[in-house]
């Protein structure tokens, strides 16, 4: 996973604050006085620990550590969940095209698709992913990605014909033209008419960026209009696809080598299709200074416990190799091993391999410890890390896993609590 | 489909202005200076007919009519597409989940996993498809619907056990208390604590509301649990489940007989899963009073032109029988036959029918024609409508498909653009 969201986390906890009209009506709904007038002077004055945006983070970890009292601690829960878990999903999403698009690049094109207001966040995440740009100015504005676009059918519409649509447009904008060619027939009329108005602008000292297919098959129009351009003189301008793609569609037409030289991204990419969600938690570990887990009635959804910290760990090639869970107390120096934690049999030996921290303190005392990055600079971070992890973690068909162990310490602390805790339920 | 989405649409169409920033902005990215002082005094002057909130509407229909010069409909597509979609989206899994609950009640669970900001806008529309509450306190707040909520698996880990986590709850909330019971051990731990906790409860004159059940298998846990309570003379306790449920696995439980009374509904309801997405699209239909049309190369794009009118008409049992698309200028008195648009050579005939105009006004003049429904009055509306629509078109699994045809005037209009297009093409 693509971790993303902490910027705009830190941010809104800096702000986080309840207003008179919110108190009332806390108020209505029948909260008790004292716990409002605590609301009325909150402020988020704990302390988070977490790795960067853009770190590729696998399951189980503990991404983020949240330290303050119990009801601060409580009251951000759903709003760092809500935030974490969306973006790093859409980054995610990204990066997995990122990865098929290679040397070819993507744009956003998705708010209209997305969910609500959280399209504006998920654009951000959709540049920490991979995305060259994105459709929504909205978010260009909020956080200075680059923006692109091309135009509509309606725009194509709006004239009399599709000639002159094109060429007002091309008018209108002579040095960034992308001619949208799929409204009315796009081999007999699209290609034709953008051929016609790539002359006009040459003519002009200017030329067409390229063109666009939005329907159809997209390894056949795309070779289609290859050709025709081609045999215009026009090798160029380049050809912009999109359409309900996804990675899968991508690698499917990279491997049809359908000459495409960039797509735009939509549905797919801005709802993080087909997961739509990521099951990221946020667990109480420890209390009054005495570590806390969840056990549950499903494995996978028991917690570990106490101040854990994460450790990545590089082969001697330099690549990573695994990462490590460790109780934050304990000397990494004296970690020799790490366990698998389902089958702790298994085990790594991690002594003398070069380490790295991967939580740094990054919000304390109500304050951002600057500076946070930029979504570019996320991407830039994330692209560095991709680099050192090895293939066979990248395919998309069973992929080979990551491992993340955890320190003997931390196992036997999660052993000794479960046996605490079933020992008390047994005694009932 | 659940149509949702109209009143946050209008209010944010009403307020709808560039800020000086948004200005600045622009102008960095390369606008012209005509266009930017056009914007800084914009406000959409358009005229809006829609559907209501709450209304069940079928594919390829018109459901909003937006008339406008060509710069204010345009500048507004992404918005409005954004939150219609979206709100529609989650209205409609909402009302699929309440198919399956029938008397039962459900909760939206689902910020912590929803898409951001946009998570906001779902609660609402979680409400208007059959949710009886939402735990989005924020939501509540702006939307005036009901909350509610249970303890969080935290509560009960912050204390040093889990019967005393259940005491010091049921103190603070006396009179709505519902207990997490699965964070050790249900059967064990959970259920028995909570046992002790209703007896308490009792002794002070309250009673213990209910118990909630949050992982293994639902039906099992809920049998073993009624028995446990219904042993205790606890026959008044309910329970609640949540953890990764959907239509799917409710309709299972409820096969099952599983004595669940309520359910907590997080992930899929909020996402709109699997489809997390729903492809309205807004197109360009009429302009300078001459109908417009896009052709594509998917024949499922292509678009009827001009202004047009949806009719429902209803059988003589006063149920649902076919929906209609007219065009807006001709007379529906005189209009005996719909058309299925892509096989026009199957019709009905409609002569004598009652009819609903199911477009009415509701944006003019920069203003909103109030009232707007409430989410409880546009989910009021959904189940009026729905006890119309026969049960056939309700199903899950192949469901009969509701007809919804066009006028002959409607195909003719159509067709004749649609040559005329192409005959322009093959000229070229």
């Amino acid at each position: 996973m693509v971790f993303a969201g902490l910027d705009d986390l830190l941010k809104q906890l800096s702000q986080f604050r309840y207003s008179d009209q919110n108190l009332r009506y806390l108020e209505k709904l029948g909260f008790n006085p004292h716990f409002l007038e605590y609301l009325k002077h909150f402020h988020f004055s704990g302390t988070i620990f977490s790795v960067r945006e853009g770190e590729l983070v696998f399951p189980n970890e503990p991404i983020l550590r949240v330290e303050g009292n119990i009801i601060e601690a409580q009251l951000i829960e759903t709003l760092l969940l809500n935030i974490l878990n969306f973006q790093s999903l859409i980054a995610t999403k990204a990066f997995r095209i990122k990865l098929v698009c290679g040397e070819k690049t993507f744009a956003d094109f998705g708010l209209r698709r997305a969910h609500g207001a959280g399209g504006i966040q998920a654009s951000r995440a959709a540049i920490i992913g991979g995305a060259s740009s994105t459709s929504n100015v909205q978010a260009g504005f909020l956080y200075d990605i680059p923006v692109s676009g091309t135009m509509a059918h309606s725009w194509v519409q709006s004239f009399e014909d599709e000639l002159t649509s094109f060429r007002q447009y091309a008018r209108n904008n002579p040095l960034n033209t992308i001619l949208l060619v799929d409204t009315y027939d796009t081999v007999r009329s699209g290609i034709p008419n953008a051929i016609i108005v790539a002359k006009e602008l040459e003519a002009s000292g200017n030329q067409l960026v390229g063109i666009r297919l939005d329907s159809g098959d997209l390894a056949y129009f795309s070779k289609k209009g290859r050709k025709m351009l081609d045999s215009a003189g026009l090798q160029y301008v380049k050809i912009f696809a999109s359409n309900q793609l996804n990675e899968y569609v991508i690698q499917s037409l990279n491997e049809q080598h359908a000459p495409i030289d960039g797509f735009g991204i939509g549905t797919e990419l801005i709802t993080g299709k087909p997961d739509a969600a990521l099951d990221g938690v946020y667990k109480l570990a420890l209390c009054d200074n005495k570590p806390r887990m969840k056990i549950s009635e499903n494995i996978e959804k028991m917690t570990y416990p106490a101040r854990k910290s994460l450790y990545r760990f590089y082969d001697s090639d330099g690549n990573f190799f695994r990462d490590g869970i460790l109780l934050e107390n304990q000397d990494p120096d004296k970690c020799k091993f790490i366990f698998d934690p389902v089958h702790p049999e298994k085990w790594t030996d991690i002594s003398g391999l070069r380490r790295e921290l991967l939580h740094t303190k990054v919000f304390q005392k109500s304050t951002i410890i600057e500076p946070l990055a930029s979504a570019q600079q996320a991407h830039l971070y994330l692209m560095s890390r991709v680099s050192l992890l090895p293939s066979e973690h990248k395919r998309f068909i069973m992929p080979h896993i990551y491992k993340v162990g955890i320190s003997k310490e931390l196992l036997e602390a999660r052993d000794q609590l479960r046996n605490k805790i079933s020992n008390r339920s047994a005694a009932l």
